[in-house]
């Protein structure tokens, strides 16, 4: 017995209904009612798949399928079904949907020795507040949370702890009068919330790949070897603002012309970068004054870089910052470079790693080895248990858009190998 | 008897004190209740130096000096006062200024030949109402105004022609009931606010350079002897938005990165442009989505070249235009490219210009010949009468901005250099 990819594919259209946005994508952005309304779904579907769902303080969903071997130790897996606004169908949710399948499947066939632990992590997308991604798998793993990022707000100026604090108890929750008080208990949520890794052998998660890299080589599944962590800087370039029918060209100091030159720096390096290993995107420009008539006097930039190879990074980061001060110096305009994030890219377990593989070989599927450019929730459990991750495939490479789509009979190939990755860590137990 | 600069100085700072900014900058924009109170300054300005003032419909302030022999043709000089938002003290006033103490000094020596008019054009700046530059000399050229320009509106959406008709009748002017009143009214007051050209020999303004070209050359006195006239371009640049993190660098098709490299194109071309007659800005741009994360998917920029001389502009916009269509095709991205405006460069009388040489080398003032890259009322008025322009420098080039700046000893220079060019022109109506 194996996944239904037809189960699967309803599930998934089920689901997709609720935050349905006009342009055909679904917006369910963390702790709104859409997102309730997925997570009751999700819940009723684990309950039918044989796991016993529960809450934890902050709203991470745990759904328990106990092991036949007392004593043997836990496996987990799982995704997240929250979404960015008009996102697509598929993103965190063919992976959560997936590991309730296999639970399904194993439960079917009289459960594995190891218990199994079915995650839905809550608020795996940074879009609402704008803090950092993987909220929930954060809380778990017990890495921190700063005050800064509870203090956050969405567009309409609710704070985060306060999101945390009305969690299902919608509109109603009266110990929540002050966002004081929702601070401090969302504080104690977090704290008790920390989840205890020491029982688990492995985590793995099943995601799309939300890149072209698969179809291109034409491979279904994708083994992660390492999920890339970005370094971002923030450049403020100071010219002079001057205006631009007077001025000769030879006594400008553009902002937004030196900006030009940067952005195609940090274009041209990445491209060169040895065998491919760091991306880098000028995603963020701000132009002052930006009118017709006025040589910009003052341009902001923002650019992502990303690795798994954090030695590869830091090379990047350290020529590009070389060869930005140079194109400001030889312009004679003002930079100010400041590091936003340089975070620290995460390498996979070999024993997941070596489980997939096998699970990859014993179903006949030739797999393609790739880090994730893409964050996700496996990389911060990656830091307090064994983990690994498996890709399908992503249309043309398109995530985070109404076009997103992965086939039925791709998603049940990766469903497949999730079930038979876990079934090989569970021999591991014996 | 000369011009006083002390006395030009002593205005140029009580009328800066009307809209003065708490960054120590000047707004007063056109028909605002400030212009209103800074025009009244000047009609008591223009009576004291035996000036004649009367309004035309649209609100261009015409002050009259009466000529000695009946039947001489009649000379006129004058500017603006209005400003832009937080200008500086200088644009337009200097020149308006000097043209009502020129008429004090020539009616204090028993007055010209020639009949000398002193016009104070209402909103030379487009700031306010965003249509174009000189609205009130166009009125007077009878150079077309279109229904569109009528119908801007200012960011409190109050109607240019509503503005019109409100002038000096401030909140009172009962006559314009609706929206639809005003524009009718004014579109009459345009018609009869058309000014009689044909026995003007002359028309000479004065104005600051607002660039650097005279500071840096180190001379005094700039004999003006074109106006360069703006081509603007409208780029849309359609790339492809994808995730910044899984997306490798040789499948992206980054319209930011394609912007920048056209940006580049057009600052290079420029600095190119044989014997630097052409210049080149890349003012506006936007981006899309914005966002760190995300490949940008869409950039608009728009583009404005400038020359007083027409065939270079051309021979630039062909350039440029095929460079940017270049680099799209290179990258594979989309190019919408619009032409916005595509005005035509006014060149300068030779009689005015070499009236100008005369007064400068009777001065014994080393003048430098060089074309204005701003648009000015001269430019309009070009069109209909022979016309030129003198500058005085403008400090390091500055100008819309509270730091513009000229010395006295500068703006009483030109002061003399403009009376004695109306002596010089006086004289070829002998």
């Amino acid at each position: 017995m194996t996944p239904s990819p037809a189960c699967l594919a309803r599930q998934i259209e089920q689901l997709s209904e609720i935050g349905r946005t006009v342009q055909g994508g679904v917006s369910r952005l963390a702790f709104t009612r859409e997102d309730m309304a997925g997570r009751a779904l999700l819940r009723g579907w684990m309950q039918e798949a044989g796991l016993e769902p529960e809450r934890d303080p902050v709203g991470n969903l745990i759904g328990t399928l106990p092991g036949n071997r007392p004593g043997a130790p836990t496996l987990a897996c799982g995704s997240h079904i929250d979404t960015v606004v008009n996102a697509g169908k598929y993103d965190g949710i063919v992976g959560m949907l997936a590991a309730v399948e296999c639970a399904r499947v194993l439960h079917k066939q009289g459960g594995l020795n190891c218990t199994l632990k079915v995650i839905n992590f809550v608020m795996e997308e940074s879009s609402r507040f704008g803090a950092g991604y993987g909220f929930g798998s954060r809380v778990m793993a017990g890495l921190p949370i700063s005050k800064q990022e509870l203090f956050a707000r969405d567009r309409s100026k609710v704070l985060l702890a306060r999101a945390v604090q009305e969690l299902e108890g919608w509109e109603t929750n009266s110990r929540i009068a002050t966002e004081r008080t929702a601070l401090r208990e969302t504080e104690k949520d977090i704290e008790n919330s920390r989840f205890d890794w020491s029982s688990v052998r492995a985590f793995v998660e099943l995601h799309i790949e939300q890149g072209p890299v698969l179809e291109r080589a034409g491979k279904p599944i994708g083994i992660v070897t390492a999920v890339a962590a970005p370094t971002r800087l923030h450049l403020e370039i100071a010219g002079e603002s001057n205006h631009s029918g007077t001025t000769p060209m030879d006594l400008r100091h553009d902002a937004l012309a030196a900006a030009a030159e940067m952005i195609l720096a940090v274009e041209t390096l990445a491209a060169q970068s040895d065998t491919r290993k760091v991306v880098a995107t000028v995603g963020v420009i701000q132009n002052e004054p930006n009118v017709m008539n006025v040589i910009p006097g003052r341009v902001e930039l923002r650019v992502d870089i990303r690795s798994a190879d954090a030695a590869a990074k830091r090379v990047y980061t350290e020529t590009i910052t070389e060869s930005i001060r140079a194109i400001a110096a030889r312009r004679a305009v003002g930079i100010e470079l400041t590091t936003l994030t340089d975070e620290t890219p995460v390498t996979f377990s070999d024993t997941v790693i070596g489980a997939i593989e096998r699970a990859c070989v014993a179903r006949g599927i030739d797999a393609l080895y790739l880090p994730s450019g893409a964050g996700h929730d496996a990389a911060h459990i990656a830091r307090v248990a064994p983990t690994g991750m498996l890709f399908i495939p992503s249309r043309g490479g398109i995530s985070h858009d109404p076009r997103e789509f992965s086939s039925s009979d791709e998603i049940g190939c990766g469903a497949e190998v999730l079930v038979k990755s876990l079934v090989e860590l569970d021999k591991l137990s014996d």
